[in-house]
């Protein structure tokens, strides 16, 4: 087990004194050291209230193998050497010396499993103050530093007791988890919008559900983690509007230029407002859904409140839903907007009793992963005050990369058939409420046909509809940090999203982080290996308290994921970049590479129709090195580098080749390939409640990637698709003559991979991806022309 | 979907105005119906805090095609037609007209989900009530009853308000959730035992954990859940004492009789009491533990205390394990008597200071599954006073039937080479605590080798240590109602545990109730099929709350879930009784059966090795109509009934044959044989956390059991193993001469099982079972005389 910790705050002994008193240690540097380490451990039983309460828990703990830490305190000790010190620290931080850890080698442990210790011997109250502190910043067993396992057990229960008004604590430049999460005043409202998306002529209300601690009743502001969260109130069927995957790819007739495909911006709505007739200041509505995402749980009881909004079209809001467009931004916005001061916001639909953020301090977040993070990411594009930072997770920042690649239909993996229109029904939960929808349902009708129509899945090429949803387009609009978190195996929202955003961000005065993890779409809050969720602490302490803890600069600028040794995370300056840690390295088809022949007939489909097989199958035969794909395929395989290489970036294919048909679909696939226990892309639990989110309150699993139990052959790294008629851009398309050669070039999905001298590269180069693009029956030959073809792989050197 | 319901009360019109009245209802029967159900239909909306709240509310649900609720009630009818009211009342209860239902024929939803309708159209407020009362016991979407679903929501926020002391609320016979759960009082103490199992000359002192709702601090009382539970503070690692199955078969060389095996009681300890210096009402450590079970969750809001207790040997208190011995049952029995004021507990372990569960009622209920379960058997058969129902699920009634079967050691399905010893490791928490397991590591050392020694995995045989733990013993002791749920497919915990348990409760003056469910080692509370958690709710108000709710006849004595129709359950009068319902059917092997021959060797051992297989794959296999171990076993086909029938009972097996050892093992296997989509024994999620337990409070997921995806070919029914030297009973030895014929007689586990016409069954006769028997490496030849040998098929005939 390893326990990597980046969110830890280096201060000063005096703020590190001035801490522990506020947290209440009754810190006094001229005791002798058994007294002052005897008052303090006796603190560390919060569950324990009475003295003889913490002297039973005292004697629960081992000092040695012959004395309980009650009886060895007793010894009145003038010294604790370290290997005592963690002895004791290792059972308080939740391990087991029978099976944990060997009582008499806390410090082999502490090393395995990279936690930071004091370097000498602790001889003075001093020494044990520095200790304490710095065990009260070390991670335990339940995945949260020990002052939070402490402040989960009650340490914190009475601290707002005789409070004038609630306080904020904060330790290490966290903020403690010191306000009761369990009596939430959970509230709807509405928020006024701009926008009139269902064409009644009327403003789409928007409504917006509240979770706050009851302390902001008594006067306390508190910031805001806003979640934008299309599916808050559950999703439809779509299986009636799931495409099936065409049996043909059409010929391309109408080339495109760079204006064709730019986005018109829409014309301002103007229409009246709903008149206010009064104000209050409590709502009128209980919010009943429950909140959705731990991280958020996880902040509450330390002062964020938190919001969530589905949207236009969502349960309970009006409007349309339009599947990433400009009305999902605005909507988004509108809320940041209401939270921070600018916009109405009513008790019901109807009434005109304004309602305002009250309890806010004008400053939010947004936060969630996917759909979710994705309008982080749209709402960070409009500039809009008060949204200090996002944290988008797992998110789309162009939906053409979602739905769409280099003029094809590329269904996100595991969703053939998926499209805009899809996930407009799958989100469009106003139809839940079956009154209101009735009213609307040919409006509804008439805007689903429209996204139907416009997402064009006759050409899959880059157009005005799909600019609109490119939220890269506006990143010089952005005013915010960002943190992006991804996973280098989500094959779902692919990589690029991240990548291609990052990249964007990189000449931006705003201060940004990137996470990159080796599972696919998931969160990496309860991630064990990784003190993920305590570093957003630090982050939102600083974004949205305005706690003077260096966060910018104490949390990695970028952290990955090893995807050899387990547990393992690195921090670099920057991903793919600088020049001078990187090199790109051409690899000539047929030079480089050991190709059996250049030709190859894709009959992909008919395999795959035969074999009655599925997606994931699909997915897992194509990459393997024997499969029943082998004939529809050219397997190109790259001798081993001799030595360990770090590949890191974007991989850039030139294909020279020629084909028998006016147009086919080409795919390629980077893959990693040797025996080995590579980890499993799904995180597996190894403690399903372990994670506590506050006092008493809820819990969540604790995750960790593990090594498959079987080895496997081979591993994807990366792949890419592209219309061959689409060879320099997603909108242009180059006519093909059936036998005459034509250069395609393209770039794959961004990737970050260890790869172990025993273990070597190959691509493969095959026609139809029966997992993700169009399933075409046509037979195409190809022909390429690998002396004419390279790979640029781009390593990272240091 | 169907939803079925047994734990639905019938109360006269009277009664139901007057429940609608206490739970908030203005009940005038003289108003015209249109008036009466506006005002009613708002009230169905707790969120809604405001009128124009409500008015929202009621314009999104449909009433018909054109009109909402809102609008169609504003027309005023003087008849509510059956298609409208229950148009509307599925959206009420969590339907979605565009998915679950058309709205246009509700009433054939109704009925195909099982949902109770009234017979006629609503024409004046009388009717209205009446419907609305049954409208308010009807199962919803979300497991639980509509009225339940609106507590969740906030229908009881302010039901306590006012009061001068926080009351009970009861409606159809259950107690309703108008208890505050979120500020629980969690508390320990310790509870003083007449053991010392530790041998310090002390008695042991048992932590107890409490959870009580706030409103014990005002008054009320209340009964308690009490679940004795050897895991609640965490299990160990057990690698290191797990056996690997032995490869020899010992030829026992002691007979025992009756006499021999039986359990000596033992003396009772009389050693002092801990003085007492003083009394508390409130306790001095905080319970950070979690509670773990969902169903004690569940009624916490309804106004039942819950209480966890590991009992000797676990984190926290005193003493070693035993595995089920006496000690174990005397530490629930001690908790029982502390929480009926018949024994005292105290503060902490030393001072004295006396603290009595003045918050209880002073009746008790035992819940909990497996281990927890099997603790609740063994505190019914004390008779202790102030227990009054035990629910045990999927638990143990005899340890015997859980290591071992007729003179053999036989694994837990699952956990090949666990033993008692290797579970009183896991259990044996008290190790978590370093500083006090030092201190008693030799006594635990001593107690673990007993226990290994005890257990004899040499013979297998039935001995008195076995005994002690045969809970059956003393039945004829319970003075409590007894609840049982077990799985027909749990072969970790065999249902001729609950069966041979049920049998004995038979002629008993107590109230008792079977569930039987075609699930393995799980719960039942959360299957959406059935309302079991609501059934429990009005058992348990009939028990511990002394409602008068007729809860023992109105719930069925009997409950089977059908394995061939989803989501169907049978009730019955009895189990394998009475016989006017049953037939046993005597199946000669030779002239009923098809076998194509009457011998084989039983090499099971190395084919399983030469395969690398594993337990799981061994169960999978033998019951293949072809497998790998076809020479291994006799498979004997009985020919298809040429009518569907129903399995139910015990089957019983007479065996004469002759082997060429002096020993082996003999297994033998009912399989129900024909390509089918049967069930799988573990429920799927249909709702992840869609069980709210109660308002702002905890989710648990709603489950249910789905068929398979693939046809099988072949389902395991029942099974039985046997020691040939065991030809009478699991103590008496008989020698077995190599080549000269015996008879072996002996039960298979009891079973249910509706068997369709189009499919047969097989009896399969092997050797050693490699997933739960020794794997014993001598060939040994079987030889059946199938003519002299009998199945007894036990038959249910109405």
């Amino acid at each position: 087990m390893k326990l990597n910790q980046f969110g830890r705050v280096t201060v000063s002994f005096d703020q590190q004194c001035q801490e522990l008193t506020a947290i209440g240690f009754n810190v006094t540097l001229d005791q002798p050291l058994a007294a002052v380490a005897s008052a303090a451990y006796a603190k560390l039983f919060p569950e324990a209230l009475s003295n003889t309460a913490k002297a039973q828990a005292l004697a629960a703990v081992a000092a040695t193998a012959k004395l309980d830490l009650g009886a060895w305190l007793a010894t009145k000790p003038t010294t604790i050497s370290r290997e005592i010190f963690y002895a004791v620290a290792l059972q308080l931080l939740g391990f087991e010396p029978l099976t944990d850890y060997p009582l008499d080698d806390a410090l082999g442990f502490m090393a395995k499993t990279q936690l930071p210790v004091v370097d000498d011997a602790i001889e003075s109250a001093a020494d044990f103050y520095a200790a304490l502190y710095l065990l009260l910043c070390t991670r335990t067993k339940h995945l949260v530093n020990y002052l939070d396992d402490l402040a989960n057990r009650g340490f914190y229960q009475d601290f707002q007791a005789g409070k004038a008004k609630p306080e904020y604590l904060f330790f290490n430049g966290k903020a403690q988890a010191v306000f009761d999460a369990r009596h939430l005043r959970r509230e709807v409202v509405w928020v006024e919008s701009d926008l009139d998306t269902d064409e009644d002529g009327k403003r789409d209300m928007l409504e917006v559900t509240i979770f706050r601690p009851a302390a902001t009743d008594h006067g306390v502001k508190m910031p805001v983690l806003f979640t934008a969260n299309p599916y808050f109130h559950g999703t439809n069927d779509v299986d009636w509007i799931t495409h099936k995957p065409d049996p043909t790819l059409a010929v391309k007739t109408h080339s495109h230029t760079r204006a064709d495909v730019t986005a018109k911006v829409p014309a301002p709505t103007d229409l009246p407002h709903q008149p206010v007739n009064g104000e209050s200041t409590t709502a009128e509505v209980y919010g009943d859904e429950n909140g959705i995402y731990m991280f958020n749980d996880f902040m509450l009881p330390r002062g964020f409140v938190t919001v969530y909004s589905g949207g236009v079209g969502t349960r309970g809001s009006d409007g349309v839903r339009s599947t990433g467009g400009q009305s999902e931004t605005d909507s988004a916005v509108a809320v940041i907007e209401w939270l921070t001061g600018q916009r109405k916001a009513f008790t019901n639909r109807t009434d005109g009793i304004e309602i305002k953020a009250w309890w806010s301090n004008g400053k939010v977040a947004m936060t969630g992963k996917s759909y979710l993070g994705t309008l982080s990411i749209a709402a960070a594009t409009s500039g809009v005050a008060g949204l200090k930072t996002v944290i988008s997770e797992s998110a789309i920042s162009s939906w053409y990369d979602y739905y769409r690649e280099n003029g094809l239909v590329v269904a996100p993996g595991g969703f053939q058939g998926e499209d805009a229109d899809v996930l407009a029904v799958d989100t469009f939960s106003r139809q839940k409420q079956t009154g209101d929808y009735l009213k609307i349902k040919p409006t509804w009708d008439r805007a689903l046909a429209q996204i139907t129509a416009d997402q064009d899945r006759q050409t899959g090429d880059y157009s005005a509809w799909w600019d609109e949803r490119n939220y890269r387009n506006h990143l010089q609009d952005i005013r915010c940090d960002v943190v992006i978190e991804h996973g280098l195996n989500d094959w779902n929202v692919k990589p690029a999203n991240a990548i291609r955003f990052w990249n964007g961000l990189r000449d931006l005065p705003i201060n940004k982080k990137l996470f990159l993890h080796q599972g696919q779409h998931t969160y990496l809050d309860n991630i064990r290996s990784l003190d993920f969720a305590d570093q957003l602490n630090l982050w939102l302490s600083y974004e949205l308290l305005g706690v003077d803890n260096n966060a910018p600069a104490t949390l990695p600028n970028v952290t990955v994921q090893d995807n050899v040794t387990p547990e393992t995370w690195h921090t670099y300056e920057d991903f793919g970049a600088p020049a001078s840690d990187h090199e790109v390295k051409p690899l000539n088809l047929a030079a480089d590479f050991k190709a059996p022949r250049a030709s190859f007939a894709d009959n992909a489909t008919s395999i795959f129709t035969a074999a009655h097989s599925n997606s994931d199958e699909f997915e897992a035969d194509i990459i393997k090195p024997d499969s029943r794909y082998n004939d529809a395929r050219l397997w190109l395989g790259l001798p081993a580098f001799g030595t360990a290489v770090t590949l890191e970036g974007v991989p850039h294919l030139k294909l020279r080749l020629w084909i028998d048909q006016p147009t086919a679909i080409l795919s390629v696939r980077l893959v990693d390939v040797g025996d080995a226990l590579r980890f499993t892309p799904v995180a597996s639990a190894v403690d399903p409640a372990g994670w506590q989110l506050g006092y008493d309150f809820k819990t969540a699993s604790i995750l960790e990637f593990k090594p498959e139990k079987q080895p496997s052959a081979s591993k994807l790294v990366s792949f890419g698709h592209v219309n061959v008629q689409n060879q320099h851009n997603a909108y242009e398309n180059v006519p093909v003559v059936p036998g005459q050669p034509f250069t395609v070039e393209f770039d794959l999905q961004p990737t970050h991979l260890n790869l172990p001298a025993s273990r070597h590269l190959a691509l493969i180069i095959h026609g139809a991806d029966m997992a993700q693009t169009q399933r075409t029956e046509a037979v195409v030959n190809f022909h390429v022309d690998l002396a004419q073809s390279e790979l640029l792989l781009p390593l990272r050197t240091k």
